[in-house]
């Protein structure tokens, strides 16, 4: 079973210690995985690199920055540092790119359209920083479900105006399949993205029903859910898209199953629904 | 305060007796009810009918139709009927629009984009039905959160889209806050809706959060939530719309209010959030 371009994202696996899941990832021959800047902070920028090289992995990106939304000068100030830190850090991993999750609406002001106007300009702000050290921003366009409290920037096509707003090539989007499945011109802006050579990533999972009380945690294994992963793994593919495929699930069930038979449940799925069509 | 346009829908008050609404709407001012077929099937068309004229009240819409995803033809036969019986009741409660809610995806083929074309098809023929009997058909774009189970069509455009492949000026949308606020394009989809003398209904609720354990029932009070009333609003507005705006939450706690409370509340959030904008 081939797990060719498979990145295992370490929050699929947030339940299992870290040195085990390298050495999953590795066992089931799948060589890439997705980090978590708390793994960074857990034991260290160098010392996670090594531990990724010791085990002869790449790290396809790592997640994530954002939460650019606040209107507060000090506020702001404070996002972009810890942007430019998280920037740094994907530089330091040799990742190619840090997925960004913009942030939500200030319930006080329900500004949804201001929070927007403050990520486009944050985003432009970052993007040379970026371009610098060599790595590019992937903004997550997420499921219009978490427009309030996680992300203003709902569809690929709102990220893909930002990125372009930004007037620099290391600003893009990531294309998850749980948060872009239902939208009707997903086709069309997945060649937009590709056209403007702004798509960095892509990532499956499925969305699965009914919700979990968590809505975050609805994620679930490739065939699960509802999502046609055949025909929107081909629309990416169509473009010339070559990189990795992430597999990124948040699920009480899952986190609740061993690594070693969630892992083999993953590459089951993904080779029997993406990778034929990738 | 003034209720002008203000609409109570049915299902706000589910737990309500009809007659009950009725007098509690006209108790508060207010003009008109959006109905839904449930209240048909109870008492008969007629004698709703004559309730509602009797209470003085106009109907400003009926919900609902739809569900028309369906790819077995026994069951496209059904829904169509269905469907035709649906705008009957419309047109004999007087009321001036039909909402749709599509239908979801069929999950032994998860094939979105084919379910999509079945509506398109089905609303293009049902559209001269309604226009002979006087009523227009407003396909509602639900929240994508529904795009699975309950409507393929999410946004104001793609709605926009499917009415306009019918040909028929009887085939429109209506813009319901709680569906589209997050959508990054809907002050230029609203103007397009208007522009092509298609916008037949405007309803407001708010978004709330954390989301109920069934997300059906997040809906809030206008300004319990993240939605931006005045902003939306002025859009709507600002196109000409001069239609009766309805409230229709569905919510555990307000089912749990006595009528006459939740009106008042209701009454109260629009007079102070929606109408002065409207």
């Amino acid at each position: 079973m081939s797990t060719q371009r498979l990145s295992l994202n370490r929050w699929t696996f947030r339940t299992t210690p870290l040195q085990e899941f390298l050495e999953t990832t590795v066992s089931h021959g799948i060589e890439s995985v997705g980090l978590w800047r708390q793994d960074v902070a857990e034991v260290g920028l160098d010392a996670l690199r090594r531990r990724v090289d010791d085990a002869g992995l790449r790290v396809s990106s790592l997640c994530r920055g954002g939460f650019l939304t606040a209107s507060a000068a000090v506020d702001r100030t404070a996002a972009l540092e810890d942007n430019r830190r998280a920037i740094d850090e994907t530089a330091g991993l040799g990742a190619p790119t840090l997925v960004l999750v913009v942030g939500g609406v200030d319930r006080a002001d329900k500004d949804i359209v201001g929070a927007r106007t403050r990520v486009t300009e944050a985003i432009a702000e970052l993007a040379p920083y970026a371009a610098e050290r060599g790595v590019t921003l992937s903004i997550e366009p997420l499921h219009p479900m978490f427009a309030a409290d996680r992300a203003v920037v709902s569809t690929l096509d709102q990220a893909l105006d930002i990125a372009e707003a930004s007037g620099n090539p290391a600003a893009g989007v990531v294309v998850d399949t749980y948060h872009v499945w239902w939208d009707p011109y997903l086709e069309r802006a997945i060649q937009r993205a590709a056209a403007a050579d702004r798509l960095f990533s892509y990532q499956v999972c499925d969305w699965n029903l009914p919700l979990a009380a968590e809505p975050l945690h609805s994620r679930g294994y490739m065939g699960d859910g509802y999502i046609d992963f055949p025909s929107i793994t081909r629309m990416v593919a169509a473009t010339g898209y070559t990189g990795d495929i992430e597999v990124e699930i948040f699920n009480e069930d899952v986190w609740a199953t061993p690594a070693d038979d969630a892992a083999r449940t993953i590459a089951e799925r993904y080779a029997e629904l993406v990778l034929p069509h990738a």
